[in-house]
């Protein structure tokens, strides 16, 4: 069975999430994973354009009613008219998360896997803890090869 | 630019309807576009089992938090967890609509795409009238091959 | 246990569907029933003022992201930011429709509340067919006290 | 112009954030604001407990297809059938947020609001880092009063 694995981070990135969302991307494809992601620019586009280097299948989820901004890396775009909404929607797509760098955009996505027992793996995330103790749940990985072995429990 | 076209019809379906939809799906495939279904049985697994044989791309957009029930045939499967509100997804994600046959569930989806001013092409599905009078809307077709022409714009 | 009714129709609607939708939100009102609707002009403004006349409660469910252009006469009034999507979720949230003239945007409430098994009332909307023969399914209301009355199963 | 505050927090919840979102939901209604809530049990139903002790409104987003489980003390509940989707719901209703205690929902509820631009106060909820470094963006209340008058902007 087919496994999809979300990567979401920010829609501009620094150069080193870029490079993280590319070859998470690719190195998925390449173990015939599906990528799932918010469909626009920055770490959105990278994984995309890493799933199609991997020769693989990238499925962009995107907020607006149109195509518009849409990374020209996905196999799939697909409009959803909800905003920011669709975050959720991108984690019920999906088996696993990883989370590159990110915004609250992303963090609203690591909630969303975690409320739903959905593994969460990070590289260079958010730190999440309550009333001062660490909470636990989110990975985190040293590596994007590391993150994919993680998110494929492999 | 990829066309993306939503197939929507009975989970059931007769015969002639399933035969209609695995048509409509590779002859959409063998045009390059993408076919939008909602992922379970019948008329969806019957155009997404067309789109496979032509070659093509098929996203399901199932109604449950899993894939169980999903076609087989789908190059996509993704969960939405949004039950019958799934339907105006399927529209949102879709340039076109094809209508086959089809229950309550067909009728919300070709009320979305008119809503959202989207063309639909019926194959043997609703009449629609409003105080005796035909509402026109929906774009008649003969055959399966006339259906992909009208909802390609060709 | 207290019932919840959408009235469904134009955001321009005639004056006599208007004058409709004002008598159902008040008889649903002075009935206990909580009137919903999408939020904005046309009838569903009339259905809120209706309510509000009667004492009773309205919510609605608008498709921005903002209350721009909400009815005044709503109790509540709720932003989705789902666009024309949101009629599946003024659907769920009621337990009986009544449709009062109304286009596209109507039909989509009608066969969502069809789809998922609930009572539909019309008053001076549309009349669904396939093949030729009439579906049944509305139930047909000859003024607005048969439909509430219809509406709330008495 | 209405003010609505969405009060977010554990379906079930210690005592102490039980007695924190009862005055919250309290002070809300006392002032004219509408409390906004995910509808079920815990720190949802002490809000709308405490709206109604305050003679004002409460809503409840409720996450299945029915009024199950939802708190008897809400004004208006509305069953979205969207699952933990429908957190991002409440937001999208609110023009505030009062975050009480919480675990992962409340955590996605808090960044999609800080995602989309509003207010998010917070009682005895999660600390945010990113790097090591604090995000700031949640503002710390030590008392329900305090927080109702940052919800509120006085």
């Amino acid at each position: 069975m087919t496994t999809y694995v979300a990567v979401c981070g920010s829609s501009i990135g620094t150069e080193e999430e870029l490079a993280w969302a590319e070859e998470v991307g690719r190195l998925l494809a390449e173990a015939g994973a599906i990528v799932v992601c918010g469909g626009l620019g920055g770490v959105m586009d990278a994984a995309a354009r890493g799933a199609s280097a991997g020769g693989g299948v990238s499925v962009g989820l995107l907020p607006g009613d149109d195509r518009l901004g849409a990374s020209e890396h996905l196999t799939v775009a697909l409009p959803t008219g909800m905003g920011e909404m669709r975050n959720a929607l991108i984690v019920r797509a999906a088996d696993a998360v990883v989370a590159i760098g990110g915004e609250w955009g992303t963090l609203s996505e690591i909630a969303f896997a975690m409320r739903t027992g959905k593994p969460v793996v990070g590289l260079g995330t958010w730190d999440l803890s309550r009333s001062g103790r660490s909470t636990g749940g989110i990975v985190l990985a040293g590596s994007p090869s590391e993150a994919v072995s993680l998110a494929l429990g492999r």
